[in-house]
């Protein structure tokens, strides 16, 4: 089966109508008017960012997930993708079909058909890069410059889940030992941990709010890293109180069992959650925008002036350092 | 040096308005009036589809060069590309210094700058991903599938020199022998057909005369399989004088040598060179337009009704058939 099989086989059928069947050597979008082009690109390699052992399905899904986070970041919709893959000499077929299968179903659930791209082989690791397409109504996408002193920052959803799912993620693979902490949760919410790792889900739903935003972008490589990385490239300080940034139950749980696990909440990767700023007199809209989405966000601090002087709040109430900001999972 | 280190190092130098210095999380563009979008990916790998003893710079601009010739197959001006580059652990810097300076030479002589990416770690060979952006009047994408009977075939520039350089640069490399043809070419002339291999340009300047066209696609698969691909995709048959594709001087001498060329010169890839077709009330006009872009084109051949009726006329003028339509150069 040549590359030209393999793309009919398995990838025509996803092709939206841009995609011109996967039949042309390029990809065509009409673009919506008044609109701004966004575009954003990752690429994940096997054994670096996702386990060989996940499935084929949630690889799919999160090389998606991770683009079109970065869009709704953006408040851009999204309008469709180009992947390549290239493939190692012993990818099986019955792989590629499920691999296929579960990028169509979230290709369709985020509505973001597959435009284009390319199929090659490699002798290396299976590895997947995606360039995603979205549209913002012209002008208004929110940078990462430009929050501005006296600004609420904002986070959807919640924090840390993702980098216990890995944790957890890597005992079951018997790569690392169980930590104690995870007695003091039920399967189903060790269960649900690990599906925020595996399965991450874009925050689409808050693309109208974060017109309102004045700067955003999302949380990929550790909320207390982003902070400071939006902040540094925005001029400001971040005044933060980390006690309102919202646990989920299994999380409250397991750092109750374990408080040293803060630092990981606040700084382990994998999030995929929205960081924003909001100016004074569009709190109350982008508010309203965020619960007519359905997604919740919390307040958990202002930008200050002075660009050296942020302050975190820790789980106590008092005075919280990071010796690092991010953690790197691999 | 973490990602961010190495991207503002090397690739934000390169970085065009939209991509907003490769400092936040998405590339931004204003898409001109009346203009579709035209997007286009490939993928290379080190080994599979160049030679890791290639120039640095060779590489970058090849890399580039492979996805604007499916934007000037389409029509499209070049607006900016996203690059992703996974690096194997054993990359230096001397040689990313080098990449990126080349690259950034050919996107400026290009006019497409680097609007975004990602940069990654991988334990194999290094694989880079390039998605192009193109901008085409609206309604005026020539497709690979719209040919009609009557159309004239042309081709542009001059066809089988790259397979001509890859057989040389084998030989260069040690990696086969010396081809008996070869003496008959000067230095000059070798090197020639080496730097049609190692440098592809593409034929951007035959953008607005593809706007004439009924029908196009760039010529990487060898051009007879290439012919075939558009004409199935179109419902007709070429009925092709293989007498009439253009040949240079050294592959005309090549070819002189040894009769038994020719097969390679009509179906080795790596041409990017343009095929297209065009309807009998626009060849004046295409050919017009060419030939004020200073690209020379070349009409070859017709589109038949009768779906599987192919004819191609060889060197002697006689009906000519191919056992195979692409050579597999790996």
């Amino acid at each position: 089966m040549n590359e030209q099989d393999l793309i009919a086989r398995y990838f025509a059928p996803l092709a939206g109508p841009g995609g011109l069947g996967l039949r042309d050597d390029a990809a065509l979008l009409a673009p919506p008017p008044g609109a701004d082009i966004v575009l954003t690109a990752d690429a994940l390699v096997a054994g670096v960012h996702f386990f060989p052992e996940d499935l084929a399905e949630d690889i799919a899904a999160k090389a998606l997930a991770v683009n079109l986070s970065d869009l709704a970041a953006k408040a851009a919709d999204p309008l469709g993708f180009l992947l390549t893959i290239a493939l190692p000499p012993d990818f099986s077929h019955p792989w590629l079909e499920v691999f296929a299968r579960g990028l169509g179903e979230a290709a369709s659930a985020w509505h973001c058909p597959l435009l284009g791209g390319d199929t090659v082989a490699t002798p290396g690791p299976l590895t997947l890069s995606i360039t995603a397409v979205g549209a913002v109504t012209a002008g208004r996408m929110p940078r990462r410059t430009t929050a501005a002193p006296g600004d609420t920052f904002y986070v959807s959803g919640t924090i840390g889940d993702a980098a216990l799912g890995l944790v957890l993620r890597q005992a079951e693979l018997g790569r690392a030992g169980t930590p104690d902490w995870a007695a003091a949760l039920t399967a189903e919410q060790r269960a649900f941990l690990v599906g925020r790792y595996l399965r991450p889900r874009p925050r689409l739903a808050l693309v109208p709010a974060m017109r309102a935003a004045s700067a955003a972008m999302d949380v990929s490589d550790g909320l207390v890293g982003d902070l400071r990385a939006l902040s540094r490239a925005s001029g400001v300080s971040p005044q933060a109180d980390l006690r309102k940034i919202p646990l989920s139950e299994p999380a409250r749980l397991a750092l109750a069992a374990d408080p040293a696990l803060f630092d990981l909440l606040m700084c382990g990767g994998d999030d995929y959650e929205i960081l924003c700023a909001v100016r004074p007199q569009s709190v109350q809209r982008f508010e309203a925008l965020a619960q007519a989405a359905g997604s919740p966000v919390a307040a958990f601090g202002v930008a200050d002036a002075r660009a050296t002087l942020e302050s975190f709040a820790g789980p106590d109430g008092s005075k919280k350092s990071f010796d690092r900001d991010r953690y790197s999972h691999f």
